[in-house]
């Protein structure tokens, strides 16, 4: 089954992409879960898979094997190799997936609502802009050897566009994760949520148009682009050649790029696409709808018109994700786009090609070889600095707080995925080196990371725990023995027992003592027994599941099915009504507690719940 | 911009990647839905759209171009070149399509309802495939030269595989075209539908399995498997060479293939994935329901599990999608796979990467240099005898009447999709010529095309129309100017006059007379004005949106919204109640009126029309 030859995938080729794919999918994913459990981006778990993934580590232990004889292959370089037909295809399902990202990240700027936030928006965003951008941007003009040029951004020609690139990837908000945070935090809708939202929006477009302008601005490559180590041969080369000549032509049309048109073109682009292609799609959308099959016919068409104008933007010269970008505003802001289309777009990208894309950073670097201290702190210092002290300037200009302008300034430093997409285009462009990717990286992850827990210690709100995250396994009994009230507390605390290191008669007697001063049933067939107790470290959550039910003595009657023992300590009176609040909100809905009936493993009991409090926050996003 | 060398794609590459992808999937949907509103599958129009854009047109185009010197260069090569980095780069992500979609195939057969079904099930499949396959056994193995095997189907290591793959390509039935078919239909639920469906997925299994025996069995490739030309340089030669040295240690792992081990470790993969894999998946989706993000999690745990299997049956040597689709039947059998997941990836898969496969198979074949009408007519004769005759056997076997066995045999002979991705498999294994494709393309397709039509005369049936399918945008009036009864019924005439020809007037007076026997308001802010009408040609609908509303005079005493003028012929008057109730039934719900209400347009009113048409029909379809 061995196909060879330079022009076609051979069986292995195949067999590693579709491995390599499935290996990248699943530890980032395995891995952002983990993030997202403490609660941090989950793009910081995708990326540490790519660095796992990558020469770092993975590509050092299959070195180290076969150095040491264990191995006789180079697992690495079967799974991701440098070169080939596998290396191509791979590189090519990666440019496609960062494309869809950005598409995705379009989509999410809300035109309108920058608009109406009109010049708050602005002051604020301009002046979270303008110091970082001057810091990066002097310090990139000065020491551009220091700091971690590329081949391309040294010399005369590359002394603007380098120092551009990092004024921008110092002044860039990552919209994804800041929209999250306010999420979590539950101010995504207050007003200042909403001022946040549409500058980091801003933000967004401008840093995206600089960006743009800097590869306009860059000079031609003169080299191969890819920083890694090429093992070029003399045929190698020749094949380069005749690829030279094959698309010599096609250069030349776009090539001897007069910067200045470029980027001409490409506002002239962005003009268009902001006004008449947006109120093209506008009126394009209802007309899909009406006539092609729903919604498979509005879902290939908003992608075909992403990809179209990723490949013009390509074509200008700079790079396909900007086109993708400004195809997702222009279309994201139709109020025609409907929500289900939206979420299927949203769900298969973020959770399919996002992953993928984020993991592939890591895959050509060497994260322990190229982190020089220097430049990591220095970047992530400048960035913080300028970033924090420019937006609080305008916000206060705005006429905010001084608390809620400290919060803000600090959310606008997040600088989280799309710090980090600037970063791998402008190494791939051979802008920059590994030393300043990593230092890029850091930034970017370490931003994402301080942002929200210093807002909402500013703000001095509590994030919004769920009844899951109090939640085990072990702490879900869905077969109980018990038939009675008092056989049920008692199961409820030898359970809590095993799990607190109490002793399960103690708890059993205050639980006791709650109850018989008034039961504890509520409606819908719900009970929650509870007691404060001395020594005891956090609060401890124990539910049953009983399909028969237990008479609580609730108020319409019912015998309760799904009863919580909830035990907090004494010393925190106020975590008893949040428990109390969230156990009776996760079960408010008729359906939720009609599939709690129906599940055979605490496992089950758990993933309704969990799917239950998506759909609970989903409802109450913005989109 | 230009990024060079062999191990990496180049600004152009990426240009055109983007762009023939873009390309691909726009003209695929356009015809797709050009076919679905002749009522015929989508993948017609998808296989057309790969027709047009290779070289049998657009590339046949392109080189007359040349020749006559409009242009300079070869449009075709640009976009679908036969070598370099983009080639590699768009297979790669068509191989990735196919794999994708045969899981979301996998997804679809559904074991228990094939198991339940037993026996029955197993008699018609079976005589359904044995006929049709010693047919087309016979004729491989008598006259492989003459039917059209390809370079690695003839000699004798080639002639039993190539004898059996044509076996198995005329006793395919495809699934998803029959089970559309029976939707339309209405007769999915009755027991000949389901006994056809499960008969269908039992045949897939069967027909995948032996076509997984056939790869096996396959001489080792001693060329190149492209049967395009490959403009060959030495340097190409020189490379091919070294990926030969490259991979080689692969394939002694995986090449010496003693054929009788390869077909083992096939049966022995499908029969631990349909037994511990199905049971393993079952367990773990609710660990990943409860643990992960929803419903992300779940969809990057099944697309990883799917590649997973993919890449280790391309591994075996068998094609990778063989392993995709039996994930897809291990997976799509849990019932914890939640209806969202499904839906999600069935929407993005169908939509966007099955387009792109269908429409890639016309890229590399001349469809009117390889048309050979004498194999054309014999692989779709000895198909459709086959398939019908042995079916109906089966099927009077199976103790079903002479109509509902008549009715079965033609809808077990769709072949469909399937055939079609097996017959694009044998050719890029070199197991058939472009000639034979194109018969078996052909016979696919015509076979999908004659099957809905003869099964609804056999059991003298009728789509079930919608009342879309009566309307265009001329035919919906958004912006009334009339205000009482009297002035809707003449505006709605005089509409009907100039869509039908007859006179306003005429149209008018025959409503008014019905109207005056008695009111048509129905509850709900609905009225169906009406008349049966000498000389009309068909029926004609005009529906007016009332902002204000209109007193019809109806039951609930509400102003009637949305009013219907009916028009029918008088020699059918079974169409006026059939109008009546699709009227009816399309605004039954309450939200849907409400949409109407706020749409702006015709077009807008359609789109809100046809997406409930789609809610409506697939709440009633078996998923």
């Amino acid at each position: 089954m061995l196909q060879l030859g330079a022009s076609s995938l051979s069986a292995s080729d195949i067999t590693a992409l579709l491995l390599g794919i499935a290996v990248l999918l699943g530890l980032a994913r395995i891995l952002g879960e983990r993030a997202r459990r403490y609660r941090q981006p989950s793009v910081l778990g995708e990326i540490l898979a790519g660095i796992i993934l990558g020469p770092t580590i993975f590509g050092a232990i299959s070195i180290f094997l076969i150095n040491n004889g264990f191995l006789s292959h180079n697992l690495f370089d079967l799974l991701f190799p440098l070169e080939g037909g596998e290396k191509i295809a791979l590189d090519g399902f990666i440019t496609i997936s960062a494309t869809l990202l950005l598409f995705v990240v379009g989509l999410e700027v809300d035109l309108s609502t920058v608009i109406r936030q009109g010049k708050e928006a602005i002051t604020v965003s301009m002046a979270g802009i303008v110091l970082p951008f001057a810091f990066g941007f002097t310090i990139a003009w000065y020491f551009p050897d220091f700091l971690g040029a590329g081949p391309r951004g040294m010399g005369e020609d590359g002394q603007l566009p380098f120092a551009i690139f990092l004024g921008i990837a110092m002044s860039i908000t990552a919209l994804p994760v800041i929209a999250k945070i306010l999420l979590d935090l539950n101010i995504a809708k207050s007003d200042m949520g909403m001022l946040i939202i549409s500058s980091a929006m801003l933000n967004d477009l401008v840093g995206w148009i600089g960006f743009a302008i800097v590869l306009a601005l860059l000079p031609a490559a003169a080299m191969l682009s890819d920083t890694t180590v090429v093992q070029s041969t003399e045929a190698v080369k020749e094949i380069a050649h005749q690829v030279v000549n094959q698309s010599g032509d096609m250069a030349a049309d776009m090539g001897g790029s007069n910067v200045v048109t470029t980027i001409l073109i490409t506002l002239v682009f962005l003009a268009l696409m902001l006004t008449l292609g947006r109120l093209a799609c506008h009126k394009m959308l209802p007309y899909v709808q009406a006539r092609w099959s729903w919604p498979g016919g509005v879902l290939s068409f908003v992608i075909c018109i992403s990809l179209i104008c990723a490949a013009f933007t390509e074509y200008l010269g700079i790079h396909s994700i900007f086109g993708a970008f400004v195809a997702g505003v222009a279309i994201g802001d139709s109020t025609h786009l409907r929500e289900r289309t939206r979420d299927t777009i949203n769900q298969f990208i973020m959770n399919i090609f996002s992953p993928i894309f984020f993991a592939s950073i890591g895959l050509r670097i060497n994260f322990i070889d190229s982190f020089d201290i220097v430049i990591v702190l220095l970047v992530l210092v400048l960035a913080t600095v300028g970033k924090v002290s420019g937006s609080y300037f305008g916000a206060r200009t705005a006429k905010l707080g001084k608390r809620e302008a400290s919060a803000l300034s600090f959310g606008m430093a997040a600088q989280g995925a799309v710090g980090i997409i600037l970063g791998q285009l402008a190494r791939e462009a051979g802008l920059i080196n590994d030393e300043l990717m990593v230092a890029i990286v850091v930034m970017a992850l370490t931003t994402s990371l301080i942002s929200g827990p210093i807002m909402q210690a500013v703000l001095r709100l509590q994030h919004q725990r769920k009844l899951i995250d109090f939640l085990t396994d072990k702490q879900v009994i869905t077969d109980p023995h018990a038939t009675d009230v008092m056989q049920t507390i008692g199961e409820l605390s030898k359970r809590a027992a095993e799990i607190t290191g109490l002793k399960a008669h103690e708890i059993y007697k205050s639980v006791l003592q709650r109850e018989r001063i008034m039961h504890t049933g509520l409606p819908g067939g719900l009970a929650v027994p509870h007691a404060r107790l001395d020594g005891l470290a956090k609060p401890c959550v124990i539910i049953t599941r009983h399909r028969i039910g237990v008479d609580f003595d609730s108020p319409d009657g019912k015998p309760a099915q799904i009863i919580g023992l909830l035990l907090t300590p004494t010393d925190q009176p106020e975590t008893q009504i949040e428990l109390l609040s969230l156990f009776a909100k996760s079960f408010a809905r008729t359906a939720i507690r009609q599939r709690i009936l129906e599940v055979n493993s605490p496992t089950e009991f758990m993933a309704v719940l969990n799917q239950a409090a998506s759909e609970d926050s989903e409802a109450a996003s913005p989109h």
